[in-house]
């Protein structure tokens, strides 16, 4: 066992050097791109349908979906008319970068403003592996519960945006927002958050404004 | 990365030999032992807080809860009337044998009936690592969406139990009953499920009297 730390260190630098250049391509086409995380369930095909219907009128957007199975979610992106490229991780916990360098070339990245990438459903392991997109955000759900930030904080500490999904369920949990939002703040003080329902769309449209900024921004940089 | 397979072989053998050592242990105190497994905030603690509220009076009960941080779930275990152990993994995203190995030192094995550990939350890398627990058991909750079987099919696999979680949610989410255990069905057939409420308590009976007649057909065993 005392070998595990440098074999785990050599793995997260290669890794590393990849996200680097990830980011120097997507750079190189003025692509902003997003790491979406999130538990199983949390809503990130859902956000992400959402996203693409606000913005495909005004952005050319693109989807790379990590799943353990299936192309469920690169499907539902397709459909809401994004052009999406599926990653089968085959049992892998989480993307790497080698995964995302491999999907990157399959899309055709002139034609493109902004890059989702929705990262496999797990709160803790893709919080560790870097991709090279510009933003990581995480979406909690309320019914997952308020207690979430204190026992994922490695997530919750690396992220640059927060969803709060599913609030029209907020009646029928318990859900103590205020201590909810301490935890978070402790661990990633001043973090933007959007709290929201992709069911009745109460609060998408602070979401959709942020993500076109952000990428509008990008672009003229 | 040609090197990746033969090591992760090896690391697995390495496992699965202490949990054989755990299982004979478990074995020789006649204790048997759940596996509990879930995505984030689906309902593992809050079942395992209700089955010793509901057998307290039957069964002497232990529960071993593994989180990534913080002692919140041990802290509910234990004050619904169990011994309680906390595992703190530092990071890693499931139980391993070695882990349960070192958490059963620190429990009076010869005082105990039912072992219940609490696995991460996590629907990915649990299902890989053996315990040697008797039974493997998922949660599913129902504003998770009915996709998952066909999204985590290793999990839904390897498991010998599946409750089906927050069942008073169905009025207020998108959920096909008839898909999800369509799904289920196909990679586990035959597998006994629970729907239940932790909240209201809805189905939770036929849960409590699987447990104990488990537990009891162990001891005659």
């Amino acid at each position: 066992m005392t070998k595990r730390v440098p074999v785990v260190e050599k793995i997260m630098s290669a890794n590393d050097r990849i996200a680097s250049q990830n980011r120097a391509k997507l750079d190189n086409e003025s692509i902003y791109s997003l790491n979406l995380m999130a538990s199983p369930g949390g809503g990130k095909t859902s956000l992400i349908e959402l996203t693409i219907k606000n913005l495909a009128d005004r952005l050319r957007l693109a989807v790379i979906d990590g799943d353990v199975a299936t192309s469920i979610d690169a499907d539902r992106a397709a459909s809401a008319g994004a052009v999406a490229v599926q990653i089968n991780t085959g049992g892998e916990c989480h993307l790497d970068a080698v995964m995302l360098q491999s999907a990157l070339r399959q899309v055709e990245l002139d034609e493109i403003d902004l890059l989702i990438v929705e990262n496999v459903g797990n709160l803790i392991c893709p919080a560790s592996f870097k991709l090279g997109t510009h933003k990581n955000v995480l979406i909690s759900s309320i019914p997952e519960g308020d207690d979430k930030p204190y026992k994922y904080p490695g997530m919750y500490r690396g992220v640059d945006a927060l969803v709060i999904n599913k609030i029209d369920l907020l009646p029928y949990v318990p859900f103590d927002m205020d201590y909810f939002r301490r935890g978070v703040e402790v661990l990633n003080p001043g973090l933007i958050t959007f709290p929201l329902s992709c069911s009745t769309q109460e609060g998408l449209d602070s979401w959709i404004s942020w993500v076109l900024q952000q990428t509008q921004s990008n672009r003229i940089i």
